[in-house]
């Protein structure tokens, strides 16, 4: 279900700011986190920029590997999304095991960058850290450059979001998740078409 | 309706990805510009990052004043949010006059910084622009910190977004904006509480 996303759209699957996994890998270690704090920056190339506090885990791995993945979780994942979001990652590793083993959590690497990329989720991105030292000293904001795209189809379909109202039911678990903190999450379930005034 | 929020809360108001209007003045120059692309970067101080694309006239007047104002949209105003993502302040400023004036947009100075906010929008912050010429030449990221912020007490109180069911209608005018690209916003309507996994 998951199908390639032409580059010039991947923008588009974190243009509306869901809450998403973070992902990163370096030689035996890897760690997935949740962040909220995500943004696109450029269409093309395709740029973002994610908050990664620099006292993580997923910072070091990120430093490390150069390059990171990004997750974007549907509603059906809210609790694991939370619970990543509130575990440390290097805390696991100092007891021989990490987010993903412990929960269960079924990826596959990235075909570019290696990049875990987790199953149930409904968009990846590779991600290659473009390396900007002060912006991630100052503002834990890394900037990467999206290298790969993918989506389920069942959602996102030829570069456009497809969010069936939630009342018909027909996709509502695959609507993305957008923290309003403490563990609760708005869903992106009402879709408007806008009309431009005179 | 608008009361103070806590700068320790300003960065729930974005935290969820809603987009936003970028309004912004220098002398008698003001503008007003949708930007889906925003993101808080740290919690105390607060402080956001927002994508201003440098050909703007919005990243004209932020430069010349040292501020910006970010005013989040709730539903009802979605044709005005895609109107003003939509139209040119440079051009308009060419001719006379101002997205303001032209949609008869009523606003207020902000308390700190004289930012325009729009009256009708559910949050208001005001931002001064914290130099990063690299990142804002690179990028198109400016990184602001927040020192005021306001919300509509029916959705916002006490640091917390109230957003109830739409199908129960109470405030579903007042539901935060998530561009998906198009004219087309998805809402932030419907709210699941996570559990902690295991």
């Amino acid at each position: 279900m998951m199908k390639p996303v032409d580059l010039t759209h991947a923008s588009r699957l974190v243009n509306h700011g869901p809450t998403v996994l973070v992902t990163s890998v370096h030689g035996a270690r890897r760690n997935v986190m949740a962040a909220a704090w995500s943004m696109p920056v450029e269409f093309t190339p395709p740029r973002i920029a994610v908050v990664i506090d620099k006292r993580t885990f997923t910072c070091e791995l990120v430093l490390a590997s150069g390059a990171f993945g990004i997750c974007i979780p549907g509603a059906s994942l809210a609790d694991l999304t939370w619970t990543v979001g509130s575990e440390s990652g290097r805390e696991l590793a100092q007891e021989g095991t990490d987010k993903l083993a412990r929960h269960g959590i079924a990826f596959e690497p990235g075909p570019v960058l290696g990049q875990p990329l987790v199953q149930g989720a409904i968009a990846w991105l590779e991600c290659r850290r473009i390396p900007e030292p002060h912006s991630e000293q100052a503002y834990d904001t890394f900037f990467g450059e999206v290298v790969s795209a993918f989506a389920d189809e069942r959602v996102f379909s030829a570069g456009r979001w497809l969010l069936d109202a939630f009342d018909e039911g027909s996709n509502a678990d695959l609507h993305t998740l957008h923290h309003l903190g403490s563990g609760n999450f708005a869903v992106a379930s009402r879709v408007l078409r806008a009309k431009l005034l005179k």
